[in-house]
């Protein structure tokens, strides 16, 4: 198993206590990004209507529950097994995940590693119901989750973090702009172009309808539990202490987040004469997108430039996705999509040879060095591995759609999932059977 | 003080520093399960209606800052006090626990052991609150936390945790299936058989009407902030990061929570043709309490095992309580007390001789051993601990109802707890006055 | 750069991996003292009503982003810079923040002393927005957060904890009752003020009318989110873990809290009849803002007496308030003002030679030492730093209200500030247009 932010690990200096704190710091990262399902509750929930959010918040947790199982006993082997070594393609090895029971590797106990992993997986898995939402199914969600956290997401995981060709070719993705966001996003971007747009989201005339979210509390939480687990997710892919670092990485996720949230709400102030909340929302969660990828690789000013570009290429990405006519929910497209990419190949741009040194993967971007080489690098993997997904995404959705269905009927749409798939509303004081209909 | 799980602590290799990564560890696990409050907050408010939402929550801040007074003045000292040799039934010592500055016990702050200990009290506390929900007293909740986190809590954790005769004797409960989980379901159903069902939740003819919470999106957020508050529950019992053990009680830990999930959800699915989301949120919870005895004590696969039977468990335990017209309406009974019955009985079953040594508790069960020593000793366990909990708790409620009332009258209960105990609703601007009664 | 605190960070026992625990608390408390954002967004939408939620959620994310920038770009320097030995009166120098990548200062990162030293200004900045509350411009806002972020909290930052001349005088604030708590409540305070009251909060008679929040769930979590991260923020101030210090500092923060929630329902129901919900969870803040500046420096006895009259106090200093016809919708000059100032003058009273010898800075106040010195030292810090952020405050709020407008028209008050100025309401299904204005 070659990951390469491991090589912060292993400081040689003092064996067990450096595994000690290493170990506590990668638990703390893993509760972290496990946290960051509230978030998506909340995100989701509160971008939604009120007569499916007993759906949309309850299938969060049972499909993390899900991929908990279904990581163990297929996906970790896939992205990380022992005999991965095998393929730079897939890994191998490993399933029905049995580690001894202290077995430690590259100085981290395994079992806090798959942990970690299998948080990250779940983040992206979450990232794809956005084009689900308010009309697939219950038993294809079911049935995506098998797919994507057992085979799908764990291809794309080896390939750049497992030892796989794409790691060896230098690609630069610290902490998954491409891995977990453009992934999840790719895989929405197919769900919801076969599911087609929700009833009422365009009008015949190609024009587009607003279908406000019920709940902006529940979003503005959403983002603020999203940005304290990205720390977890950005700083704790170091998976280890050792000099400090960790905090820097902090640090220009901080800044990528900040510079986001200023970006969209300005950008929306300035063209729509309105600060709209939703879009500011969206460039916090963008610039955090944005420097997944770069966060070990830049500098302060370069984080904050890459959040916002981010903020602002949120703003227009919505526009263009309703323009051509994709419904996009909960913005995964432009949030995770849209702004991963940028956050990769940003790195081609951004990043120092000295960072990259540091971390021990590709080299200096244009800047820095004047060379194109890692912009390509980054370029070929954004687009290799969004083929990837997008196509794997794709032809499961297609035989999910023939053999059980995908979308709920037109009634049960409108009367809501959570009467049609589950038998009871989410809020049963404030949605009487028959009044949900007209939201 | 002798506490199992202490044996991690005191890896001699390098006195100072491991002290600081343990001490490290248990402040990051008691702020996670301090946050599990919030998780009680949103469950217990979720699960019931709007027009005791405002009471609902408000007095879990309230019970949890007395319980922090009560167990600094005297639980503490019944559970764990420094004089705490002289009775295997009940501690001694430490009352209002005045520990010197950075008094270190067995490599561990005192005033960590402290607050990890107080978290886990008031766990079992606002477990028990389930049974007394939207029909008891105001006064009832004061009297009860001084009486349970004074006395009846510490008197079981002495038994099980503080070197009381059930630590001697074998009994596994690593983090507290029955120390917290089965002793706050059975103040809940002392409370709620004395209480009597709410208003409307029984027919003349002995059939159950449902009484749905309010806001599944609460319940669900809720199940969250459990889940993750549950690592610092389970791993956090380790006090210590050793070997890096504590990452492999979390494994097991994530394997039961998805496993008690999908069980659960696919029963309902089966049983009722519905994927019901309260039964899959119940399954998940019950899927981490069976887990929290036996995390450290089984392999990966009897942790999956453990966390489907707990699944199956939830829903038949919820049907059999409403069968026999005990109203349970935060499913008390069902998710903290079958399921953590079930879980310390695991531990008889699966628990390996291999971890039971690690631990230095008790011995492998039934399968790993061929005997059925461990799973009497847990059968005991239960059974003890059980009948002091539910007899220490009726009684207390016993007299609390005779001499001040435990129940709220018929017209407060129907306007509300937030309007007749507080004077105003938790939700003013949807409730007006006279609203509410419906729900 | 000298910050009292760092005293426990420099252990010298054993170098790298001293400074790598340290680092990993630091990180953890930086995030506990973030998530307490979440609970400002909580409190502060369920302290006012419904028209307003989308705008009051929204706008702490956006200028928790903003802050970020401007303290990155000028505040950290003001309050921290590397020269800021020049003058006792405001640092100076590291301004758009760029550390050498693992840059060390005092055994911590200063990639992660810069983090938690922001997250310290933005809890500031959310305390202010409580004076702002349902009627202020959201350009308001954004100048605001500039200023103060900019200039205002870093120089009261550099007096008391960047080595300026109230950290010589021997100013004993150990983790800001005073720098944070009491600088955003005079914030607020000069805000509300120049504001005047919400329309419909006073008659014309002079009597005040209940305008309540209308989420009481919110803000009960709210309060346990804040309880929460207050362990990063109290405990987190060590900046180190050091012989375990930190633990002490978290008991008695816990017992604080504790004690502010028992005092505040008991006065309440004693009083007024009822035991009111509002006022307890006014009272459990109350005990933790009281307790932050005295944490490191009393015994426990004192910490319960310091959290009891801090619950006392905020009950009868919001009555104070509405009396005076100060609208207060958060409750912030109550919870962090009034108490905040106690909490600092506490330690002039309560704090022990021993203690304040450990930590370094000051003596023992009256009881322990019989001289009134320290007592002395603590009310001229709360003196000059209230005078100082008010006036500032005050100034640069006139200045916004001449050149740009402070507060929305009328009408725009009362069709709420989700629809006036963002287009669009946070709870577009409950509040059809028109129908919010009755709230």
């Amino acid at each position: 198993m070659v990951f390469p932010a491991m090589a912060f690990a292993d400081d040689p200096t003092a064996g067990t206590l450096n595994m000690g704190i290493n170990s506590l710091w990668v638990m703390v990262a893993f509760v972290l990004v496990l946290l960051m399902q509230g978030g998506f509750i909340l995100l989701e929930t509160g971008s939604t209507r009120m007569k499916n959010a007993g759906h949309v918040a309850g299938k969060t947790i049972f499909t993390a529950g899900l991929a908990a199982l279904i990581f163990w006993a297929v996906g970790y082997g896939f992205a990380f097994g022992a005999d991965s070594s095998i393929s730079e393609f897939i890994g191998f090895g490993d399933f029905l995940f049995d580690p001894s029971i202290v077995s430690v590797d590259d100085g981290l106990p395994t079992t806090l590693f798959f942990l970690f992993q299998l948080a990250f997986a779940t983040v992206s898995l979450s990232i794809a119901w956005g084009g689900f939402a308010e009309r697939a199914k219950l038993s294809s969600y079911f049935i995506f989750t098998i797919i994507f956290i057992g085979v799908i997401y764990p291809i794309v995981a080896h390939w750049i973090w497992g030892g796989g060709w794409l790691a060896k070719d230098g690609a630069q993705d610290f902490a998954g702009s491409t891995v977990v966001h453009l992934s999840g996003a790719l895989a929405a971007f197919a769900a919801t172009v076969l599911l087609k747009p929700r009833i009422g989201k365009f009008n015949k005339d190609g024009s587009a309808n607003e279908i406000s979210g019920h709940n902006q509390v529940f979003t503005a939480l959403s983002v603020l539990l999203l940005w304290v687990g990205w720390f977890g997710f950005n700083a704790g892919s170091t998976l280890g202490i050792g000099d400090g670092f960790f905090g820097y990485v902090g640090f220009t996720t901080m800044l990528g987040a900040g510079a986001g949230a200023v970006a969209a709400l300005l950008i929306s102030w300035a063209v729509n004469g309105k600060a709209d909340i939703t879009t500011m929302l969206n460039g916090t969660l963008a610039g955090l997108v944005a420097i997944t990828a770069s966060c070990a690789f830049v500098e302060p000013w370069a984080a904050v430039v890459i959040g916002l570009v981010a903020g602002v290429l949120v703003f227009y990405s919505a526009k263009f996705f309703e323009k051509i006519k994709v419904d996009d929910p909960i913005y995964a497209m432009s949030v995770h999509g849209a702004a991963g990419i940028w956050g990769t190949l940003a790195n081609g741009i951004f990043a120092t040879d000295e960072l990259a040194t540091k971390v021990g993967v590709g080299q200096g971007g244009l800047i820095d060095t004047g060379s194109w080489h890692q912009l390509g690098v980054q370029a070929l993997s954004v687009a290799v591995c969004g083929a990837f997904v997008l196509a794997a995404s794709f032809l499961v959705l297609v035989i999910i759609k023939a053999v059980i269905g995908f979308r709920v009927t037109e009634e049960q749409e409108i009367i809501g999932l959570d009467l049609s798939e589950h038998g009871a509303y989410g809020y049963p004081e404030q949605l009487k059977k028959g009044q949900g209909i007209q939201g």
